[in-house]
Parts: structure tokens; C-alpha cells; sequence
């Protein structure tokens, strides 16, 4: 079934290169036709109904992160839907030439000028061209929603001969179902794949986040890897020699240990949403750990497969045992530089908090980035290889990367910015919660703060009045060593309420030792990815009378 | 002359440390006098008298960086000046002890309480004890302004004796005599010492600022360094040769050359200034500046005194050939993880622009440190040294450094806060400027952007609206190197002005590679030393009609 898929995806690939003039043609020509209004949305399809079909709605976030905003694309392919369509008909478009045609329920659409816009990327809905979507939305389980249901009725042509009408549950074996049981604290944004964070009020309970409660962002289902036949590849240099390392292999290498926060791009989300639609994972400021990592150096491993930091410019990629149903593994890059720099001290993780590494985090072997976004820790690691260029993985190419507010889905130009590595200075306040009532008398009001690239936070600043008077917090946690501040600082302030005040406005920033400092606002940091949402965090809450 | 102040300084400097309690228990109890009103300046003497009086009015910025924001302290010794004090009463008040005491002009002044607060060091201010303050507020020109005045009268205790009365001219040598000519394009924000700066209309003409116009920041005299007798002394490591290097010497290092953009920490002052008094330099964007500069690696001249890089929180000091009448040279230190990182391409540079360093930029040899403040970037350089600690020079640990707006000087702590080595990401517009009336139609926007820590700048958003829609300026000037990103880029946007638009609220940010964003507005920033000035850079304009 893979290998079909595989091969199938090749071929349509090729016809989407063919095609990628006529469908730019058509995004200029309807993106002036600025006045249509989407129709409301007609389909019947409905996750609950997969999900009491025996087996689970099961999404993956593959190539789009969870976000789906091209809901606002303005081009249509019909408005009418009068015809009838036999499955044989359907079949035979699959190419940009006889158009791209895909059903839903008993509907019938086409999506020829939509697969070049589709988040996931063009070769990820070719997978249904000429057929039903359905064994891939529940793959995919984030398409389950009514924007995207709204955004496919824009194209719809017709309707399926009822005779060839699609059972709406289709045989397709879980890829989900292995995946390891979860603690019930954690707050869960996406089933599957699954995304979760810990709830602010534990999060900053320990300066260690234990790992049941580690924000976990899978991409794909977990694989279940045997640790006895588990090997690391690590592709060797001209002259060197390849390694295949077992876990046995992988602890003969010097052992380092180091504390080190891991933070999605997402953390905050939420926040962005506000201001305007950004669809996929919710993250609230919970996408942000920190843990005790133990493993080799990649730099060492490195270095005994023949590396040397000759080519400054180099990536060194990554590929997880994760893969998508093409057979598309997760995939990532950082500079060699930064691998092969003992002082930047990557690691190849076999150990969190003592621990082996838990399934959700990489057993048996993950890469960790210290200062470095968490796109570019791949758990699972299956292969290591130093490339010319960053890792040709969409995740390194399409996704995790920042762009002016005033760019949408129909300007973006993913080549325009660089992947995300470093992060800027983040900091939240985990307590008091929002809307929540405090005691008049004092207030005490806990937070995390933290910054990339090894920059120590040195200071965070509280208001209760929404930011015209502040207050410094006092820092915990561990110390940082210079340029090596890995990990977060949690910080807290105890003050008194002002007497008379109805509400407080709290907000919290951070600074880092290189003086960077939080935004004050989110819109002028939105970003249609919904990344490094970074402003100042802002808790509203009530006084007790 | 300077002998004999030197040991006048050492004495009164053991007489500091002996009355710090005393003077600490003053600050707390006054401080809590807030009802208090300044009294209106009582005070005769002129900067203009003095500088029609053969020699100029002089100022060094010593330890203060022209800030004196202190005028704000509740402090006053007394408010009445009825008593009448001989010249021999005055000159038995310098300690602690006995009182401090100074005058200027035919008053008399009790400073015993303020010694402490003195933005310049106690040292500074007890080389005047017991005697006139003309000769030094000669030296340090900064003092002549109405709020000094007025801050002084707050200590006044009485009058000098007539026949007492100094004479308001001193015969001082001026110590910036031979200060070099400059160009008159520069804008002058301090004269003694020069402190000056591009206009923005000349500032982004050029991807390299020439040399006649490179802003200057000079902390004391240029000193006259005769090339033939120069010789740099760099300390040896225990085990290692100290060296005593001649101008030849360097040259025979390998020679690197590179772009390095220097700002000062006060770069945008004159914006801080807006929200809250911050006396000192009135930088507007120009403190800021382009050249390629040329000499041996700091890493390769420590490398052949025996130093390493096993002491990994070591820092290396640095002293200039310049200095303050107590013989105290200006210092500053960068750790030495980065002097001795090749990576980091510390210079010790003797080319700027393919010539000689100008006098006033450091002749003969002046400290490059790429993506670091200004102030660390020592010129005229005497003596290098790798230390345990930071220097120990007030410039590295008094001045130059960033804390909450919440601080004053009242509770300040300068030990608090690192000392600035890598800076934000900054932005700033040249064209058009504030105020100006632009055509309508279409209208350029030029400007400036910048990152420290060797982060490139990957974007810059400019508003036309006060930052509600945003547009991606066109980056201009070289392209970076990864990791050593130590120049600017210039950028500008071409625009149509929106119809119908009397004015314009124009606005620029930058994004870096680690996606640091400057802030929104200046005042969350605003801190009492006026450094790290990020803010959204706003400029008004009118369009003619």
C-alpha cells in the first residue's frame, strides 16, 4: 500500500512541476476578485462519524504544522453544482492537463488550482487525485474542520453518481493505534498526531519538567523502535567512513550531560489567533519544557565518521523513523557549524531526566539543539548526513519560518526567509491565570523565561497596570553559564495588590544578556504560520471585594 | 600636575570607602522626601564666560557618559546660604569626616551627601573637595547646563569670604588642544570631548561610512601617539612572554579585514529623552557607522603572549592611551571566549577604509569587536590583559550597562546588570526626515538595520500608517556571512503614498536571524543611562497637497 502510494506520488509530482504556470496564472487572475463571499459550507462528511466508525479520526500535521489559512483564497472553480459525475470519470483526472479532481461524500471537486496553495504541500493532496478524500482526512484529522470544509466547497463541480458513492469508512489500518498512553494532565491539542502541553500551573511547579508532562509536538505517529536492532546512520565524509551505531555503540562515546529548555515555534499561539485566524495546534504557553538531557556529542560522533568543519557552510540533516504514508520521514537541519562546535554542545539525547528517553520523546535516540527552535530536535533519529545545503524536508523549507504580518497564503515565498533556529526572548506568566480572582492584600505572580542561542535572561519585568509601571521579578532556578544558557529561568513576584483595584492587568517581559527585548504587541508579530509569538504575555484577573 | 593629582585622588578615594555608610543611610532617609520642589538655579557662573576667557569650555564625559540625571535626587544639605566662609574653612571640608566641601564662584556648597551619587564616580567629584569646582567643570564641560546648576544649589550652605573669591578663569592647560579638525558635516552633540555624529541625510549615502564622517565617540582627549615610539603591551599568560609590540610588530600578524558596523550604546538617546529625562548625549540615529577595518587577530597576538582558552570565564582588558586628569585611562574588557575564537574576528586594527585609523578613531591602534557595543571597541590602545574578572574600569562596570524603567539613580545597582557587549536588532529611517514635507505620489523610505552577536538582519517591516499595515523594505549593502553578520544593511522602500493622505506616520522594525523583533514603543525600554534605544523608529511627514 506504501509502495503504491509512493510510486503514485512520483508520477503526480512530475505533473505538478508541468503545471505550476497554469495554476500561478490562475492565482493572479481570481486574486482580484476581491468581493466574492464564500459560501456557506455543504458537505455531510463528519468526524464524528469516523470516530464511532471503530477506529479513530487520525490526523497528521504533516508539511502544514496544523494551519490551514488559506481559507480566505479567493479562487473558485465553479459555483454551481448541478452535474453528475461517475467514479470513472473522477478517476481519470489526475493531472494539471485533465484537471485534479478529488470527492467527498457524494461530492465531486476540483481542485486543480488549489494543490499548488495546499498547505501540506502539493504532492500530499495529489495522493487523492481521482479519488475520495476520505482515507486521507482521516490520516489527517486536522482537515476535520468547517473552514476546511467551507474552503473545498468552493470548489465543487458536482456530484457522484449515487451508484459509485464512497463508503464513508474506509479500510485503513491506524497508524496511531501503537502510540504510547499519555498523562492525563496534559492538555491535548491534537490526538493525532499527538500535541500537548502541560498545564501552566504545573509547568513552572518544577524547574524540571518531569517527563510525563514534557509538552509533547509529534508530527507523525510514534514509532515503536527495538532498542537491540536499533541503528543510527550516519552517512561518513569523502575519505571517512559511514557508521551504523548501535544504542551499545552510541554510550562509548563520552557521556555529556546539560540542562536544556526545548520550545516549539507554536508556543503562544494562541495568543496570535486573537488577533487574527491562524489556524492549527492552539498552543497556549505551555509548549515549552526543560529537562536533563544526557548522550553523546554529535560533534564526537561526527568526528569518528571523518567531519571536519572545512565547509563552514554546511547543514548537517536529520531524518526520524517518524514517516508520512509516502514513506516521507520528519526532517531537519542545523549548520555544521553550530554541530561541530564542542561549545554549542548538541547532543545525541539517549537520556531525559535519567531516564531513557520515553517514546514520545525520541526513544531510543533524539538530536537536542541547544538555544535552538524544537523543530530541529528529531526524535526518533534514524540518519544523519552533512549536506551543501539545510535538509530539503518541507519542516526545514515550508514550515517554521517567519514572515511580515502583511504576507498571506497567496504572497508567501517560503525561499524569502530563513528557517527558524535560535528563538528571540520569551517569557509567560503561569500564575495567576487568566480570568482568574486573586485576595486582595498581595499577589503572587510565577512565570518562565527564556531565550535562544545560549543568551542568559537577565531580567524580567512585571506590571500590574498593563505595562506603565513595572516591577523586577525575582529570577530562580539555576544559574547559566555564559553563552550557554540553555535553559530557563523560572521567576516569581510577590507584591501587594494596590488598594481599591477591581482587576489587574498583569503583564510580564523578558530581557536577554545580548538586551533583546519582548514586543509589546502581537499584531505587528503575526505571522501566517502563527510562529515566534514572543510579545509581552498579558494575564487579566479580578481582585477578590 | 597629574602626579599630584593621582595621589590627591588615592587619598580621597581610601576617604570614600570610609564614609559610604554614612552616605547610604543619608540616600534612604531623604528619599522619602518627595513633597520637596527644587529650587530655581541661584548660580552665576557661565559656560559663555568661560569660553570667551582665551580657552574653551572643556568637558570629558568620565564615567558618566554626559549623563546627569540626578537632579531629581531629594537630597539637600540646606536650603538657606546665609553664612560666610573663608577660603581656609573651605579647604579643611574633604572627607567624610569633616564634610566635603566645594565651591563655584562666591558660593559654597556641602556635597558630603552627594559624593556617592555622583553619576562621574566619587572619585571624580573628590578631586575638587576643599576648593573651587571651575577647573574641573572645565575639564568636564558637561556640567555646565541649568539642571547641574540647579542640582548644586540644593547643597548650597553659604558664601565665600569676598576676598576669597576665585577667579572664575583658571589656568588650566587645555587638554583638548590638540584635538584634531573635523569635518563640519558632523553634528556636534559634545565638543570636549568630540562627540559627534553623521546626519541621517549622509548616513546611508554609503554601504561604508568614510572616515571624515564616521560618528565619533570619544570619552576624553585624543591623545597624540607618536607612531615611531608606539608600542602596544599585551600582558603574558603565566608561562608565556609578555610583549611589547611596535606599530611593525602588528604588521607582521597575518592582516584580516573585514566590515564591522559599530554603534554606540547611546545611539537614539534623544527618543529616551522624549518620554523621561536622560541627560547626556542627545544621539539622534547617527551614532552609528560602517567600516572595513583592517589588522592582526586579538586571537593570534594572545595566542603568541601563551594565552589559551582554558580559563573559559576569563575576560581580556583592554586600556586606551587616553586618560582623566587622576591618570585613570579608559577600559573596557570582552570575555575571552570571544577574543580568542577566531569566529569571532577580534581585530586589533590599524586600517580603517584602506588607511591609517584617524586620530579620532583610535591612531594607531584601535579594538574591533564585531557585533559588540562601541564601548568595548578601545582606541588608542595601550595595554591588553586576560583578567579573572571584568575590568575593572567605570565604564565596564558603571556605566554602559541596562536596567528596568522602574530604576533611578536612588536604587540603582550597577553590579544588578551585565555590562553590554552584544546590542539588539536596530532600526532606524534617514529618509525622509521628521517633519519633512514628501511629494505626493510616491515617496522613498530609506534607512538602516542592524543586529548584534553577528545575527543578519533578515527583514524590515515599514508602515506608512503607525505600524497598523506593514510593507518588506528591499534590503540593500553586502550580503552577510553566516554567523558574522557584523554589518549593516541599508534598505529602502518605494511606495505610493495613499491618496488623500495630509501625513504620513512612517515606521520601520527589523527582524534578525534569530528572529529578535525591536519593540513597539520606547518607554517599557527607557532605562536611566539612556543606552539600548531599540524601539520602532517613527517619523512624521507631511505630504504637500
Amino acid at each position: 500500500m506504501l509502495l503504491l502510494h509512493r510510486a503514485m506520488v512520483l508520477r503526480l509530482q512530475q505533473a505538478c512541476r508541468l503545471k505550476s504556470i497554469h495554476s500561478r496564472l490562475c492565482i493572479q487572475a481570481c486574486s482580484t476578485n476581491e468581493s466574492f463571499q464564500p459560501q456557506r459550507p455543504s458537505l455531510t462528511f463528519s468526524g464524528d462519524n469516523a470516530s464511532t466508525g471503530g477506529w479513530r479520526v487520525m490526523g497528521t500535521l504533516l508539511g502544514l504544522g496544523a494551519v490551514l489559512a488559506y481559507q480566505d483564497h479567493q479562487c473558485r472553480a465553479a459555483q454551481e453544482s448541478t452535474h453528475i459525475y461517475t467514479k470513472e470519470e473522477v478517476s481519470s483526472h489526475t493531472s494539471p492537463e485533465t484537471g485534479i479532481w478529488v470527492t467527498l461524500g457524494s461530492e465531486v471537486f476540483d481542485v486543480t488550482e488549489f494543490v499548488d496553495l495546499h498547505p501540506g504541500g502539493p504532492s500530499k493532496l495529489m495522493l487523492a487525485a481521482g479519488g475520495p478524500l476520505e482515507p486521507f482526512w482521516a490520516l489527517y484529522a486536522v482537515h476535520n474542520q468547517s473552514h476546511v470544509r467551507e474552503l473545498l466547497a468552493q470548489y465543487k463541480i458536482g456530484e457522484l453518481n449515487p451508484e459509485d458513492k464512497v463508503a464513508p469508512t474506509v479500510e485503513t489500518s491506524d497508524p496511531y493505534a501503537d502510540d504510547p498512553v499519555r498523562h492525563p494532565a496534559l492538555k491535548v491539542n491534537s490526538q493525532c498526531p499527538f500535541n500537548a502541553e502541560p498545564p501552566p500551573e504545573l509547568l513552572t511547579e518544577n524547574y524540571i519538567t518531569p517527563n510525563p508532562i514534557f509538552f509533547t509536538r509529534n508530527h507523525l505517529p510514534v514509532p515503536n523502535v527495538d532498542p537491540d536492532t536499533y541503528r543510527l546512520h550516519v552517512v561518513g565524509a569523502p575519505g571517512g567512513q559511514s557508521l551504523s551505531l548501535s544504542l551499545d555503540d552510541l554510550h562509548k562515546f563520552p557521556k555529556y550531560e546539560i540542562t536544556v529548555t526545548l520550545q516549539c515555534a507554536g508556543n503562544r499561539r494562541s495568543e496570535m489567533t486573537q488577533v487574527k485566524e491562524v489556524k492549527g495546534l492552539e498552543w497556549r504557553t505551555g509548549a515549552i519544557s526543560t529537562a536533563r538531557w544526557g548522550g553523546a556529542r554529535l560533534c564526537d560522533v561526527l568526528a569518528q565518521a571523518g567531519h571536519q568543519l572545512c565547509e563552514t557552510e554546511a547543514h548537517v540533516c536529520f531524518e526520524g523513523l517518524d514517516s508520512d504514508p509516502t514513506g516521507t520521514a520528519y526532517g531537519a537541519s542545523i549548520p555544521l557549524a553550530r554541530a561541530m562546535d564542542p561549545e554549542a554542545e548538541v547532543l545525541l539525547a539517549y537520556e531525559m531526566n535519567g531516564q531513557p528517553l520515553p517514546r514520545d520523546h525520541g526513544f531510543p535516540v533524539r538530536v537536542v539543539v541547544p538555544g535552538v527552535v524544537g523543530a530541529r530536535h528529531v526524535k526518533w533519529l534514524g540518519r544523519v548526513s552533512v549536506q551543501p545545503e539545510e535538509s530539503y524536508s518541507h519542516w526545514q523549507r515550508r514550515d517554521y519560518k517567519g514572515f511580515s504580518p502583511s504576507v498571506d497564503w497567496d504572497t508567501v515565498n517560503f525561499d524569502s526567509a530563513p528557517s527558524i533556529q535560535e528563538l528571540p526572548v520569551q517569557s509567560a506568566i503561569t500564575e495567576p491565570q487568566d480570568g482568574e480572582t486573586v485576595e486582595s492584600g498581595e499577589v503572587t505572580i510565577k512565570g518562565y523565561a527564556w531565550s535562544g542561542g545560549g543568551r542568559a535572561v537577565i531580567r524580567v519585568d512585571v506590571s500590574l497596570d498593563g505595562g506603565l509601571t513595572w516591577q523586577v521579578a525575582e529570577l530562580d532556578g539555576e544559574e547559566q553559564r555564559p553563552r550557554k544558557a540553555w535553559a530557563w529561568r523560572l521567576w516569581q513576584l510577590q507584591v501587594p495588590v494596590p488598594a481599591g483595584q477591581k482587576e489587574l492587568n498583569i503583564v510580564c517581559k523578558a530581557v536577554d544578556d545580548g538586551y533583546n527585548v519582548q514586543p509589546d504587541t502581537v499584531a505587528p508579530i503575526w505571522n501566517l504560520r502563527g510562529v515566534l509569538s514572543n510579545a509581552w504575555h498579558r494575564v487579566h484577573v479580578h481582585v477578590a471585594p
